[in-house]
C-alpha cells in the first residue's frame, strides 16, 4: 500500500492529518504536480490527474481524498473521525461538505485563478472568478466564527474530518491571499487548538 | 420528517431519485429558490442557504445532499447505493466524487454564470468562467464514455449513487447549454438505461 501525493497541495495534507489522527502509517511517494501528475502515464492511474491516490496492495488505485479517508475509517473505526451513529455521522458529513464546498473550494479557486504558480494548472485562469471567491470564503469564515462560539469543534464537541478540512482550508488561505477578517476570536481560538495537535504537522 | 426542496434544482433531484431507489417516502415542502431560500428565516435552518434540507422528527436540520443520502443508507442499507465492502464503497465514493466535482460542478457553474435565470443566485456572474466550464464538463463526458465501454454502470456492475449524480448532471447539461459531444455511444446506452428506471421520474 502507498499514497501518491504532492506534499504542498491541500488535499494530500487532509489525508496526512487524517492518518496521523488514526495513528496509521502509509508510505508516501512524491510526485511533481505538473511533471508527475499531468502526464499520460499518471492518467492510467487517475484519468482525472489529481492527487492524492491510494494504491492498494493489489494495485487498485483509489483516488479522491474523501474516498481514501473513508476507506481507512472502515479499516480502523477508532477514533471515529466521521462521527458516531446515523445522526452524528450525518451532521459531520454536513459540516465536512460545507467546509469543502463552501470554504476549501473557494480558497482553492482564488489560488488557482490568481496565483502565478497555478497558471499551468488552471487553463484558462479567470482572474475575475478568483476575486469573486475571496468574499465567498470570508463569508464562510465569519459563519464559522459564529458557530465556534457555540461549540468546541466544527461539527460538535469532538474533533472530526470537518476540522481537518477546515484547518487545511484556513491555512491554504495564506498562499491563496484570502485575508482573514479581523475580530474572529472564536475562529482564532479553534485554529490555535487544532494547529497544536501533532497531526497538524503531518 | 420532511424535506425542504426546490423541485427544479439538481441537488433535490439527487435526493428524490435516491429515495425512490430505496422505496422510501418522505413528504416534500416546496420552497422558491429566492423568496424561500435566500431569506433570513431560512438561514436559521441552513445558514448556507441551500436546498435540499432534511428536517428530522426532533427538528434537527440535515443539509447537504450527500449527508441526507448517507443518513437514509444507514437507516435502510438495501439496496446498497454506496457500494458493498470497504473497497467497493471506496470505489463508489471515488466515482461519485468525480461525477460531483468533475461533472455536476462544471455543469452547474456553466448554468450559474451564463443563464439569465441564475443572475440573482450567482453574484457576480462571471461569463468567462461559465464558458471555461463547458470544455471541462465535455472532457468528463468523453472520459465517462470510455469507462462505460468497460462496464454497465459508472462505478461497476451495480447501480449506485454515482449513477444518480451522473444522471442529474447529464440532464442538467441541457438547461446549462453544455453540448454533449457526438458519438459518445456508451454514454448514450448508459443514459437510456438509467433514464428508464422509474426513479428517474422522481
Amino acid at each position: 500500500m502507498k499514497i501518491l501525493q504532492t506534499k504542498t497541495a491541500p488535499n494530500p495534507r487532509r489525508v496526512r492529518i487524517f492518518l496521523a489522527e488514526k495513528g496509521i502509517e502509509v508510505p508516501y511517494e512524491e510526485l511533481d504536480i505538473l511533471k508527475g501528475v499531468k502526464t499520460p502515464e499518471f492518467s492510467q492511474i487517475n484519468p482525472f490527474q489529481r492527487v492524492p491516490v491510494l494504491i492498494l496492495d493489489d494495485g487498485t488505485p483509489i483516488a479522491e481524498t474523501m474516498a481514501i479517508c473513508r476507506y481507512f475509517e472502515e479499516l480502523q473505526p477508532e477514533p471515529a473521525l466521521f462521527g458516531k451513529g446515523p445522526q452524528g455521522r450525518a451532521i459531520v458529513e454536513m459540516w465536512n461538505r460545507r467546509m469543502e464546498l463552501g470554504l476549501l473550494a473557494s480558497v482553492a479557486q482564488a489560488f488557482r485563478h490568481l496565483h502565478p504558480a497555478a497558471a499551468a494548472l488552471e487553463v484558462p485562469q479567470v482572474p475575475a472568478w478568483g476575486e469573486a471567491n475571496k468574499p465567498k470564503a470570508q463569508e464562510v469564515l465569519r459563519l464559522m466564527d459564529r458557530e465556534l462560539g457555540k461549540r468546541r469543534f466544527i461539527a460538535g464537541e469532538a474533533f472530526t474530518v470537518a476540522d481537518i478540512t477546515a484547518l487545511v482550508a484556513v491555512d491554504f488561505a495564506k498562499p491563496a491571499r484570502v485575508e482573514r477578517p479581523q475580530d474572529l476570536d472564536n475562529l482564532a481560538r479553534w485554529h490555535q487548538e487544532v494547529s497544536a495537535r501533532p497531526s497538524a504537522k503531518a
